[in-house]
């Protein structure tokens, strides 16, 4: 495996494997890999001839009162993980290397970045779009690899490579789940026993949804469901359910195709998110 | 040639040559071409395998007042005159083919866009960074041609393809100029007599500034000499006469290695703009 910290260093490695006619995958990360990360890699390990994992805590999708300088980062376990599951090439940058000067161009998500998990994080979304939007371009790759379990950031991204026309294929990557359905997460240790009893409502709440808007196309009715079950079955507090379009993240018309359900519950102290994206037409046609 | 309309068919055509490893020179332009195109066009043919051109009025890069509907169009003529000089592909896209839907993600020029023409035409260069965003993800040229007539638009391209990574070499087209050195276009026929043998001194301001900046690095008093020329040897009014560092159209500092000396002038009714782009470091080495 081949580690490179600079961009001259990364642009020599994509023309050699582009020249070969290599396809690239590329699995952007944070660092600090998790079961998660490895998913993603191990799935751009079947699907492509290169595979490159950017490592880069991207300082600008931070808020001015969020955890930049004390985000964990471990470059040396990383390494040893990301070995573990057949990457070719980590892509380990200092800020310095991504944002050596700045000559004020900005991308701006839109209204989706107002909504959901988007709405406590102002300019959040601009940060990612923007270190996203640089590291396609430095590693052209044919596929890129993004988590399910973050549904708004895939969906902005989704329409990002859609609007402006990336040459990329998105791999959206199912959510990991324990075996009674919560989804995995690192924040899943700070669950009491009672909280982890409660958690699985969540999944068990968005099943529920769905179910009732496949038979019904009733927004309305399938969120007043799926909210009962998390209130009756969990001490919890919803920040959030809700239904919309994917990935515009608009209101569900009858022309909607595909659906994200989206929840984020504090079940105690701890914020809980989960999602389900599918086809209502799909559906609709089996019924 | 081969003339394409959709994102599909011009896709196809990439695709292939990429196969090939074909290089790809794209020439954005906006159609109703004239000598400035066709040397782009020309530049690009020497440089390159396959020569893409498109052909688009932009909608988005106009403003609300502006002459979006008006703006000239004669793709027959337009297809002539670009396979004259050996172009192989016209993309010339309807509006709903480049814009199909709108998730709302801006590319947003900074401070750069404030200045010299922008002043006036506010997200102007936010409609142009998009477009020129979606034509480098479509058409993913090795180099791509603009002209440096319009030095404000080139400087805020080379800093998205800089900040951004874009895998594209920019060629800047030197301006085409008259015997006497007035610059090349298509307003020239608006101007008088008397106004046409009063342009020339325009260039003539740009080129004393610049020889006084590369002798002295006297920043105000290239600029006091350049305007005195112009005052003395037109009735024209000067709109800006800037010198900047390019491409980030800052302040001129010690560090700074390349200049911009930029000029607008009204002869007459007629707005006519110049540009020199040089390097202050490279020219004070030959002294």
């Amino acid at each position: 495996m081949n580690v490179v910290t600079t961009i001259a260093q990364l642009r020599e490695i994509v023309l050699h494997a582009k020249k070969q006619q290599q396809t690239i995958g590329l699995v952007p990360t944070m660092g600090y890999l998790h079961e998660g990360h490895l998913t993603l890699a191990t799935n751009a390990r079947q699907e492509n001839d290169l595979v490159v994992m950017s490592i880069f805590v991207n300082p600008t999708q931070f808020g001015p009162n969020e955890d930049f300088e004390s985000y964990p980062r471990d470059l040396a376990r990383d390494k040893k993980l990301a070995e573990s599951v057949g990457v070719d090439v980590i892509f380990a940058p200092s800020v310095e290397e991504m944002y050596p000067q700045d000559g004020g161009i900005r991308v701006r998500a839109g209204r989706q970045a107002k909504l959901l998990c988007g709405a406590s994080r102002p300019g959040h979304f601009d940060g990612v779009l923007q270190v996203v939007a640089k590291l396609f371009n430095l590693v052209q790759p044919d596929r890129a690899y993004f988590g399910q379990k973050d549904a708004q950031q895939v969906a902005i991204i989704q329409t990002m490579v859609r609007d402006y026309n990336f040459p990329i294929e998105l791999r959206i990557v199912p959510i990991v789940r324990e075996e009674d359905g919560l989804a995995k997460s690192s924040r899943n240790v700070y669950l009491t026993p009672i909280d982890r009893s409660q958690a699985p409502a969540i999944q068990q709440a968005l099943q529920l949804a769905k179910r009732e808007l496949q038979e019904t196309e009733d927004v309305e009715k399938a969120l007043a469901l799926a909210t009962k079950l998390i209130e009756y079955n969990t001490d919890g507090k919803i920040d959030y359910l809700s239904i919309l379009a994917y990935p515009d993240l608009t209101e569900v018309t009858a022309e909607t195709d595909q659906i994200l359900l989206a929840v984020a519950v504090y079940i105690g102290k701890t914020r809980l998110i989960d999602n389900e994206i599918f086809s209502l037409k799909g559906a609709m046609a089996h019924v």
